[in-house]
């Protein structure tokens, strides 16, 4: 049974007042996918339906009352709950998954999220924005061509700002999502194993359960080359390595 | 850099003393393999090389010092971390993977495990019990028939118990593993799942990751007939899910 007043046991009631220092703007991460004849593959295809026009500003949301589950959760208490696509936990407080469609709200819901990283370049759909505005959850969006290959561009520097975000633990717990949760998120996690000392066997084998038959040597030649080194300043704590 | 004397940050730290609260006896889960003849599978013949005699008492390893990091990480913390097979974080302190081999010990080592749960019948090698030993690292071992099905039998009183250790916030981290990682412990996070209230797609979904081309019907059969309700007052709030 549901608690009606259930206790949140995440890092926004254990530090409710930092969520002011958290940063409210992050370099403009767009640039390149403007006014590009982008070479879309079937991820984008079928996929949430949005329109081609420039991408937006990072949103930043409001942060709205802590604990702002709304009825939902409690109305559907006995239905099942349904994760997004290809969702999964990477590490604690990191989540990664597909475009969250209106039928997997419950669930994130569920898991007391603060922060929403999308790698998706179309504006991001309302009906999630309000979503994200109801539960005071902040949206991070650094967009990304996900073009099939061979036409690939993976934007390294795009990756290492979304992949700061990722570890700034005071945006935890954040979902990072693309379309399909294969490629894009592959990469910005498969960049994070790498920080964490993966061997490439194991980074390449995790991204090959997500990527499955849409494995593109390309996004493992990305993480293969990707440098580390200006990240490993930065905060891994919150990761199951101890450091 | 790894600290030389590096904060764990486990609950093993947070209440040293609760480990001497753990139940040091669980039911015989033994029965039932012995004396079989067992179809083996392909999972069961590639994997690690154990003689086939009857199952010993579930070990109960001395909780030696904590910290228990040895001379290992330290030695090699230029080379990378080698996860075992089939690894991932399933929830807060809960992990899953194939059977940890020795090149595998220096990553366990950094999750700072407290319990190991074995899904496999035959006697856990040597080699992995002084590794446990020496980590202060507690073995539950439930051991089921990995036959390949249709011959397939999976004993569900072998499963609750095993969801029993898992949903005990006092074994964590525990690391769940079989030989592969797909079919028992599939079964265990897929029945872990339901008393999450994830909808059967994304239960299945998640098997399906691991398990991939080796994915048995009989398995989610299983997984979708298994009652929860026995288990439904026991603590999950270790999990994403608000309760």
């Amino acid at each position: 049974m549901r608690d009606p007043e259930p206790q949140r046991k995440t890092a926004r009631d254990a530090a409710p007042n930092q969520r002011e220092d958290i940063p409210s703007t992050y370099p403009s991460v767009t640039q390149g996918i403007r006014n590009q004849e982008r070479e879309v593959d079937e991820e984008d295809k079928e996929e949430i339906s949005v329109e081609s026009y420039p991408m937006p500003p990072s949103y930043l949301l409001p942060h709205l009352a802590a604990g702002g589950c709304g009825g939902a959760v409690r109305e559907g208490e006995d239905q099942p709950l349904v994760p997004p696509l290809n969702f999964a936990m990477v590490e604690h407080g990191v989540f990664r998954s597909g475009f969250p469609e209106a039928s997997n709200f419950p669930f994130l819901q569920s898991l007391g999220l603060r922060s929403v990283l999308c790698l998706c370049p179309e504006p991001y759909p309302e009906e999630n924005l309000e979503f994200l505005r109801t539960n005071g959850i902040k949206l991070f969006q650094f967009g990304m061509d996900g073009s099939k290959e061979p036409f690939v561009n993976i934007p390294e520097d795009t990756i290492r700002e979304a992949l700061k975000v990722v570890l700034d633990t005071r945006h935890h717990p954040v979902l990072i999502h693309c379309k399909r949760g294969k490629h894009r998120t592959g990469c910005v996690v498969g960049c994070l194993r790498k920080l964490q000392k993966w061997c490439l066997t194991s980074i390449f084998d995790e991204y090959q359960r997500f990527a499955a038959a849409k494995t593109r040597i390309s996004d493992q030649r990305f993480i293969e080359i990707f440098d580390v080194t200006s990240l490993k300043h930065l905060n891994t704590s919150f990761t199951c390595l101890e450091k």
